[in-house]
């Protein structure tokens, strides 16, 4: 494998994918629409090109981390997009999050080049970005994931093969589906046991030496307790995230009441103001509407 | 402390605690509203007793275990029961779930006697009541909290102060919350997955690897993949503690929009049949309102 | 039928139900916990006693409509209490909104001294109470029923018999479990269109001339759109009433997905300080969640 | 004002516009993606047409009433489509419920032609159809719309100007929005009354009196007590429209906790097969959620 990689995109997951691409050896060669966000993987060595096409040029792997569906788009469409100007037996993969339609349309796109994609999206934020820790969820044909498999464990403490086109999309959403449910249901909890007048600090240390004890609801306990709401992962995000799960339960027809509730509520959090927060701060959602607010009792 | 302990009950959970106390080399005492249902207890060792008040007589310590309210009123109330025959310095020790209500009325009343109420409920299920191995969260007077310790200890593998009266009930509802949301999360996302075509095994793999990984994501997710609904947590006590977090949030005008929407989820599957199975069995509701069944596709 | 009614409570319906009967040629005999709220019925000609039982005393119908269960238990229990001072053959009615359990204990509870009891709850608000144009529902004997009609008559405009004990009540609850579900759809609704740029104005006139057309539509829009929130029915009442008919439909296992949703909107209105405020400020809490507020375009 | 209109679509709402168009003197030009679907109308007097170019040669207005986007796009897109061949001056209308943003590009469209659009959907159904009785809300531009009145007030009862393109099929999912919850707050409630053993008969012959009375709870109602799911609105057409509700919402950030349940329920009727049936058919969801079926208890 060439050891040349294309990157698109300058967020929290993809300046952490490039970086440990570049600490494993690789060089980068990387797109974004914004430069000016790109400079850490610039100063970090990545270089930097004008257009998705010349960054991808001599690249066999291109990889790309976007925000949504417009930001893929805007690589991939055009005469400067990644379609127009893919080469035989390219290989792109997409770890961002979007709905599995958009993968089998991007696979045929590219296979009338002779190229291929996955739909390559995954779990985990900032950390486990940055240290190759990410959990990837690969969908697409068999034989494109077992030629790119190399370079994704690489970034991922574990890689899974889901199944044909849009199948990596898929199982994210229902990741996120799981996960931003945990979010709420620890946040609505809190708030619940804060007004009856128990301290916050002593029941998540409860639940965290109980069977549902998990890094999410230590971590959003925590941030919670601590009214630390500095972003890794925002709570925009996660709304942006939830409406695809709906747009994607839709198309299925399959009702997904618990995930609606989860999604509205992030929204009104959005409309509070909250939404360039991180995630748990749809606590204050649930602490606005039952008429209180979490505090410590002791120390 | 006197190695003679009174234990009201025979369930799933008195049973465990039942014989962990034996085990630990306690002399028990027990009564149950059916003699017969405690015939294991009386095998491994305990004392039958025909009444409440026979049971506690000469035990400093009086543990009860029960389904509920109606059943807890059984053994605390009448001239054969509890309050009426509790004597001064006598600890009396539950650790249902109930309303933190029902705590403060019952530590009134055994304090007329000069006697002490702890709400002392539990997190974990049969494997950790077998085994010592419970989360127990106490309620009441932090005196008789600290003269119980050493007894909850041998129950518990880690036992929380909570706060006055109640708080240990409180604190068993908000985590009861927190977990009944949590499995009826798994189960929507599930059907989700598997109706979008995924392998619901490797996705509970993905799961248990990132960061929502938890004993109950994997044990809900093994449970309905392999359609084992065996019990160790029935969907009706599910349905009968959602209840009591519906009512306690409602005495503190919180709204729980989650919590509602697992509880009428959770009776829908008591009406469809499902109440004797394990609580997991509420995603063949998930399953009926997608038109879809979980199934595995590989091997 | 002797002329002379007992009627217990003085709020807006008690209010308008005495002085109908007054209007009608009845003589008023009145009890309420605090005199001075039943200053107006005084006025109109009412005699006030100091206790349930004396001004039941002479009464051959003692009529109730008070506020909640601890408000009719207040006229029910104790030494001067209505159930300890029946004599036989004598007709309580209670026309507040109650859970159908308590009326088949008060029936039962009457039935001990010969008399009877009849839940007679009622669609309509202030307006009605005072003309006579109440919509009654009775639950209890037929018999009972049949000597109670023509002085039910006299209050309502029409008088629906639904069966035994507790179907008075019962059809109280899945009526307000209706409007109560309309009030909030019409608020969500009207903020949705505002925020999309329509004049709340017009789309209401749209929905008075289509099949959804009715009075509480256009009461509650006009009340929207004019931001008038003066009280024919408070939103607090609304919250007491959908927590009676979670109840209700809890001891039946009926899953209530809608009213949930209602309840714990307005709950949250509750928290936002419009509880004193009419039951149509709860789209306040619907401007809230969106952001938004709800404008006139036009003049 | 030329009398020949020409008409896209065939189903329940084209037919009765076409049949009352000519009722009043116009004739018609009509295309239908199936011609056979609208033998109705060609046995009526309407001329087919084999393509909506065709259809709309030689009429001033053009009105259409179709099933959805898909088949909206099918009569405006390509070489025979209503875009290419629109011509300056000439008035499209279109009747069907869509989201705004459709409205406003086809309105964009049409403009390059030097042609009108105006989205002028409906409330009302077959009946109202049939014979000019219709509630029109319609956006677009001003002068516009008034050119267009007089055809319009043929059609409708009354018409309404709701402001610029798209805000009439906004005002549509508003009401829409409305009447889906109305729909499924009947059924829910009744569902509950009847398990509770009260006649629904009975209880809806109340609701008919009160304050909530209207024509769709009325309809509601007759359609469950009497078992008829005589097709008068598909539940596929309920499903179809919340979910633009659902979309419309989200494009205004606009959280809808209602409409959103009621949407899920349509959805598992779907699921269970009830699509083809009448929308009150939703009341067979609610009854199998609560374990139970609505019966008449009289005659």
């Amino acid at each position: 494998m060439s050891k040349r990689i294309a990157l698109m995109g300058a967020g929290i997951i993809a300046s952490g994918v490039g970086r440990t691409l570049m600490s494993n050896g690789y060089e980068l060669n990387c797109y974004n629409r914004t430069k000016a966000n790109a400079s850490d993987l610039i100063d970090a060595g990545a270089q930097y090109f004008d257009t998705p096409a010349a960054a991808a040029a001599d690249a066999e792997f291109v990889l790309s981390a976007v925000w949504n569906k417009e930001a893929l788009d805007h690589v991939m469409l055009g005469p400067d997009g990644l379609y127009a100007n893919a080469v035989e037996g390219q290989m792109f993969i997409d770890m961002s999050t979007q709905l599995p339609a958009t993968a089998v349309s991007a696979a045929a796109e590219f296979a009338k080049k002779g190229a291929f994609f996955l739909d390559a999206p995954i779990h985990g934020s900032k950390a486990e970005a940055n240290s190759g820790g990410l959990w990837i969820m690969a969908g697409g044909e068999r034989t494109a994931y077992d030629k790119s498999l190399e370079l994704l464990s690489v970034l991922g403490e574990t890689v899974h093969y889901m199944g044909g086109s849009g199948k990596g999309y898929a199982s994210k959403l229902c990741g996120n589906h799981l996960v931003s449910t945990v979010v709420a249901a620890v946040c609505e909890s809190i708030v619940l046991a804060s007004k009856a007048g128990i301290d916050p600090e002593e029941i998540v240390k409860v639940w965290m030496e109980s069977d549902f004890r998990s890094p999410v609801v230590g971590g959003v306990g925590g941030s919670v307790i601590n009214r630390d709401f500095d972003v890794s992962f925002h709570l925009r995000t996660m709304v942006k995230d939830t409406e695809l799960i709906r747009n994607f339960s839709e198309s299925l027809n399959v009702p997904v009441f618990l995930s609606n509730i989860v999604h509205e509520v992030n929204k009104v959090g959005e409309n509070m103001g909250f939404g360039d927060e991180n995630a748990s701060a749809v606590v204050k959602v649930f602490e606005h509407m039952a008429g209180t607010e979490v505090k410590k009792i002791k120390g």
